[in-house]
């Protein structure tokens, strides 16, 4: 367990489904930039990459971080403008795809997440113990109802679902990512992890 | 390990302190109203107070949760609904406390959450152990750079704060309430969390 993570997050707005099931783009929140960067700095994630085929949505994006970068907001508060830095707009999942394996090599893992229940789920701590013995991953999460079906045949793995007290399973996807990250980046529990 | 967790959250926007340290009240959000929700009905939190002085905030936060519970929203993402109905505004947390006694009785823990390191921290395991044995628990969250110095007056406890691989701490509170929340109450991990 002490190898450095090599762990990037990708946030598809598109292809995801909506609350019918139809394969749907979504729009970038300002949140879903800041709360989730913020989470990738935490925890040490190597990039986050926001992923929308929309030119003007990955432009809006650009202008959002810029601000926090470059603009009042740098003076303002500085440690934003740290994590937005993490941030890299794509317009698909391929692009990503070909660039965490110039980086890392040809062996990434492509991790998908979801809220369903299903067999053959890649369990937490089998993740973490992959990560600590120096695998590069990719996690990847969707915005609206989840990552279209589509997505799930360009990944080696998919994760279990976080499962709460009830059946309840619409959490927030910045919900989701702090979550999964703690579980398995988190320093907290490396004691009772292992 | 089989006690029904007595679990509350409570929400502060004042008082809380800003960048600068000086006592304030902060603004309620649509999205910690949201988010947060969705977290504790996922994670079976009995209540959710939200805390603000401000009288027209509270009306604004009435008006975003009818929507959901009575209006469009109600017939559009019924499951939305079903976390916001969790929300109980106040305006102050004296009231909280006498209300979370009058329903669990006088020995409900309160316990504060702090991004900073200190000594006589509550670990996160101890809490764990304490809510599954049948502690009733009410668990304070700061809006803004956090609680107020007054409100520690207050708690019996403070958690430990949320590590990650580095020295940022600067997560949303959207995020801290997720991660906070799966490590005490999250069904993963009983295996190796016990």
């Amino acid at each position: 367990m002490s190898a450095c993570p090599q762990v990037d997050v990708a946030l598809l707005h598109a292809p995801v489904v909506n609350r019918r099931g139809e394969v749907i783009g979504s729009a970038v929140t300002n949140l879903d930039l800041h709360d989730i960067a913020r989470a990738c700095r935490t925890f040490g994630v190597d990039t986050y990459w926001v992923v929308t085929p929309y030119a003007r949505q990955r432009e809006l994006s650009r202008q959002i971080i810029s601000h926090w970068l470059d603009g009042h907001g740098k003076t303002a508060n500085p440690d934003r403008g740290d994590a937005l830095s993490l941030i890299r707009l794509r317009s698909e999942l391929t692009e990503v795809l070909v660039e965490t394996r110039q980086k890392w090599g040809p062996d990434v893992q492509v991790v998908a997440t979801c809220a369903d229940r299903a067999s053959e789920r890649m369990s937490y701590p089998y993740l973490r113990k992959r990560i600590f013995s120096g695998q590069p991953i990719l996690l990847l999460f969707g915005t609206g109802w989840g990552l279209a079906p589509e997505v799930f045949t360009l990944v080696d793995a998919t994760l279990s679902p976080i499962l709460g007290s009830g059946g309840y399973n619409h959490l927030s996807v910045r919900s989701a990512v702090s979550i999964i990250l703690d579980r398995v980046l988190g320093e907290y529990g490396d004691d009772i992890r292992k």
